[in-house]
């Protein structure tokens, strides 16, 4: 396409989001829960023509040398089409939010206000190479009464033209706006640009991927971007503390699934457990496969550590690895992760309740944690029962995004002629 | 200042807000409160400083040819110190919602969620030249635990070099981070350019003033931004209404200040009330002094009303005008509001309930009136005791914005070893 027709393109879509999103904000929940249904009969009758497209992403990819990493994660298999039927069951039974009353007054002059759920309107999700996404995105996005315009990597294009026609046609059938659900279909760099100027007709942007797609989008979006960066995921262990329960976390927090955003990175320790906990701990991650990566004390009672640089305490691993610092006390813990940590999820294990509310108030981050796995910041565990991702921005959600994250609200203002003095 | 020194003075200024920032969101509201009360100390005995650096303002400004509008709203009389001091009295006795607990839960392994209130962090607010602004936008920063940077007109900078100073003052005497406001002392734009960039450091920015002002600060943010462009409310006067109802509201929305954005800048009026509501609502208008911009059907029923062009519909009048213009139903009422509307304020005239809801519904505002004037989109008049501004947007904060409105969350979760299966 030239770059006049993917201005012209994209700017179309988001006109069509816009006024599909409008339509979709006055569908009751029976009507999404609806199209949501039908989604899944196409989904499962349609897999033979999803697997072709996705053939063509593999051969593709094989091609371009993906790393087998990668192309595991593009593989539409039918166990991963079962897996996205599934979260389609499980949300048509989530409640709606939209339409909620928040909270409700009667001002002195007669007047009642009501602040109302409603949907975001039009939510931009830009994402790479799992073409999941795609269903699980649009069908959360669609059940809050939102518009989506996907753009999904060039790795899975074919694959997620195949979704995105399935979700389309699911759609129709419902009855449903055609245009609440689009997928960008060029892969053009330019496109992302055009979107992200957009700010007439797009509420919200969600990037999904790795951290330099992330900068990118929020460094070149006029729309509001909900995102986090990365997990550079902390637990203090203090001096206080029950070994065998700290233990118990710290490993769970380390080696259950290394690769994800809430896996624990850094370690800190009070410098008192050095040659008792500090010692133990670090035997059970060598155990465990983790190779470790220690300041001076941790390499001097840890002969199997590495000697850890100022990078290893910015790094999120997502890998068998850890960095592992001692500290003076739960002030230079606050500090070590204020100073180096990404605001995502960072924990205390400790036995003295004062502790534990020094370091829940002081750290910054998205959740905090006492004496529980880091590994629990995730939607389905905080029992939202859908989750569109995590956010460690400020504003609107913070943490773990559900059903409720993706509405915003108005008021609504009743009366009987009342005026301003 | 030179580029270089710019750049480093900004960033100085953002990493020492991010340290008060920390440091207050672990303050007390009576600490909190105790600054606040040497603020109102501080700016009665200072007066004579006050407004001795505001007529260096005022001189520069006549001889850089203000208006008498801008003039007046530079100018720091004794009055107006009143109301900042009066402002400041009453934000001592608003609920601090910093530590609210908004919801709690436990989770079927025993863990407890907690979800509770804290500040934002560190907010930029970037305005034009009402110097009050600076005492008003620190102070209720301040009250809900937010670091300021202040970046304020350069028609304004020696009054806010003098407020700053006294607000910096106040947070010393009541042993509070000076650095938790602070007031950027260049005027160079490159300022505001390296202050939008800074996201690991800043939350949040809020732009207050023109358009143009909001629309760079947007497109060049990396930061969240919470804005209004402007605010172009309409009321629709609907075939079933109360007459003397309706003409109150309008004219109540259109003259009472019509200089504000919740004012009244479009009447939409059902086509049968030609000859009788429509005819009647433009002398009372015309008799207020509102000139008419009025579609064929209004110019012929009101002689003195100019014909509107395309432009009118989408104008922000700011002034003693407004646009009229006839419609078939409520439905096209929704989609004149949808094609030329600011999502600001919109509200319909009817007795029907039916015809209300629909509307209610459809029209994508932040704030949406029945048979009430649009002028009650403010934080006062909405009962929230202080206003920051109002949000056009869709994220984190619609319409009026309060105290609670400059707060995030996080989530605090405790247990007692609970690990991830």
């Amino acid at each position: 396409m030239e770059s006049s027709s993917i201005k012209n393109y994209i700017l179309d879509s988001a006109k069509n989001a816009r006024q599909s999103a409008l339509a979709l904000s006055c569908m009751s929940t029976e009507e999404k829960n609806r199209a949501l249904q039908a989604m899944i009969i196409h989904l499962n009758s349609r897999r033979t023509e999803i697997q072709r497209e996705n053939k063509i992403d593999l051969e593709n990819g094989r091609i371009n040398g993906l790393s087998a990493a990668m192309i595991d994660r593009l593989t539409l298999n039918d166990a991963r089409i079962d897996a996205m039927i599934q979260s389609l069951k499980e949300l048509i039974l989530l409640k709606d939010p939209v339409g909620t009353c928040l909270s409700e007054w009667t001002r002195p002059n007669g007047m009642t206000i009501k602040k109302i759920r409603v949907p975001i309107g039009v939510i931009g999700i830009i994402y790479e190479s799992r073409p999941n996404v795609t269903v699980d995105a649009a069908s959360l996005c669609l059940k809050t009464g939102n518009a989506t315009i996907l753009r999904g990597g060039k790795e899975s294009i074919h694959s997620n033209r195949a979704l995105a026609k399935i979700l389309q046609d699911a759609l129709i059938e419902a009855e449903l706006p055609k245009n609440a659900i689009q997928l960008i279909s060029t892969t053009d760099r330019q496109a992302v640009g055009e979107l992200l100027q957009l700010n007439e007709y797009i509420d919200l942007i969600i990037p999904r991927g790795g951290e330099s797609l992330i900068r990118r989008v929020a460094r070149e979006s006029t729309i509001p971007v909900i995102k986090h960066y990365k997990g550079v995921c902390h637990l203090y262990a203090d001096k206080e503390l029950n070994p065998k329960q700290a233990v118990s976390v710290i490993l769970n927090s380390k080696v259950q699934r290394p690769g994800v955003c809430n896996a624990l990175e850094t370690l800190l320790v009070h410098e008192s457990l050095k040659e008792t906990f500090l010692k133990e701990i670090c035997i059970k991650l060598i155990e465990s496969g983790v190779e470790i990566r220690g300041d001076d004390a941790t390499c001097r009672v840890c002969p199997q550590a590495i000697s850890a640089t100022e990078d290893d305490w910015f790094a999120e691993y997502l890998d068998m690895i850890i960095a592992v610092k001692t500290v003076k006390n739960v002030k230079d813990a606050i500090a070590h992760i204020e100073k180096y940590g990404s605001r995502h999820s960072d924990g205390i294990l400790t036995t003295n309740q004062t502790t534990a509310n020094i370091f829940l108030q002081a750290v910054d981050s998205a959740v905090v944690y006492h004496n529980v796995s880091t590994r629990f910041t995730d939607g389905g565990q905080f029992g939202m029962g859908a989750e569109i991702g995590v956010s460690t921005d400020k504003l609107h959600a913070r943490g773990p995004m559900g059903l409720e994250e993706l509405t915003s609200y108005k008021y609504i203002v009743t009366g009987n002629g009342q005026i301003r003095e």
